[in-house]
């Protein structure tokens, strides 16, 4: 194939000799990535199953102290697997984090992501009541689907209203991805969170964020595709 | 408008008796928390015109450190402002940052955001080099456009690859604005980076990510509009 814009191929193209060394290899420095991690990250008390999420929020926002505010529902990590496995759905606050999760992973189950904070009705009923977007993003998500990942990372008012929904026997998830950051309700409504008897994933203070609920999604699915792999050994 | 999913309207919905006292406005939100950001944050060297910035990225991180952490070459907000009054490009490394773009800002300007890191011919090029899709996506984004801005939030080797572009000068950026994360030579693209004359935007050490970039992004193109308001008066 003939790339106009790739007229001579990288390696030809002193990239080693002017940033020697370098790793350019994307599993090279994946796995170079998660060494350095497992290294500096010290003493801790997640479980087997915890782990893999924690490093790969640290590896996603090289934080370690938001790595180690991460905070699990004891059923949590099993119930993610599980509903990524049944081809549950996924629904994110925004985009942002839609963007960041691996597609074919959750595709490959039979899942679907889904955002509807740029629906044209819900742009419109914001206006009108001067609220957040996230708040009837939240509404048209649980009154569509059965379950299924919700994973926030921006918006507290999305998880606050999640929550409340839940509590109102409105929705039912498999599982809550609560990472929102912020200044104003962001640290408050994941401390509603972990009061709620449904599996969640949080963390503990304002940081947070989209490619943290995304990467918390990501590192489920691979250890979703992981159990696949193992029960065909 | 009849929406079936809101049956009710929010405010009839006891979120307020339920979160009390919790605030949902959006511009209510926005405020509050750049006064805690203005608060909080003591003393610091940044200029008039690059603290709305700062600040930005705190809002978007809840993170001081990282936000303290910016560094930015003496022309590259007028520079950044500039552009974007001009609709020159906004090329990104990955969807993500692409995502978190206020759009209407942009195409306001006549402006675009291009992020080629999903084209069909980089993916496949990219498999067969055994290379980061990033180093190719910057490649293509270069040898199509003039000036513009780049955006990097994600991956160090699309800053590495774009510093090498210019030192060539293979590129010629209005406006590098790199901030990728991570453990494998983030820290150290963006050193290279400040040894540019080329104006840029980028943060010391691993910390970054493409909220940080979007928000940098957003920052600028408020101060866009703001130029043509205060032109107005």
């Amino acid at each position: 194939m003939s790339c106009k814009w790739n007229q001579r191929k990288v390696r030809d193209m002193d990239f080693f000799v002017e940033f020697s060394p370098i790793t350019i290899q994307p599993q090279e420095i994946e796995l170079k990535s998660f060494e350095m991690i497992e290294e500096e990250i010290g003493n801790h008390s997640f479980s087997e199953e915890q782990f893999p999420i924690v490093k790969r929020v640290i590896h996603t926002t090289a934080d370690f102290e938001l790595g180690r505010s991460l905070r699990f529902h004891p059923e949590a990590v099993k119930a993610g697997i599980f509903a990524i496995r049944q081809g549950k759905k996924i629904v994110t606050d925004v985009e942002m984090v839609k963007a960041g999760i691996h597609q074919s992973r959750i595709t490959h189950f039979g899942g679907q992501i889904i955002c509807h904070i740029r629906d044209e009705d819900i742009v419109k009923e914001a206006k009108e009541q001067n609220i957040t977007r996230s708040i009837l993003a939240m509404q048209k998500a649980t009154s569509q689907i059965e379950g299924g990942i919700f994973a926030i990372g921006n918006a507290p008012t999305a998880l606050l209203e999640l929550i409340r929904l839940v509590k109102l026997g409105k929705a039912k998830p498999d599982l809550i991805i609560g990472v929102p950051v912020g200044f104003v309700s962001a640290k408050e409504a994941k401390e509603e969170l972990q009061k709620l008897d449904v599996p969640y994933i949080t963390n503990q203070g304002r940081k947070g964020g989209s490619p943290v609920a995304a990467a918390i999604v990501n590192a489920l699915s691979l250890m979703a595709q992981q159990v696949n792999r193992d029960e065909n050994e």
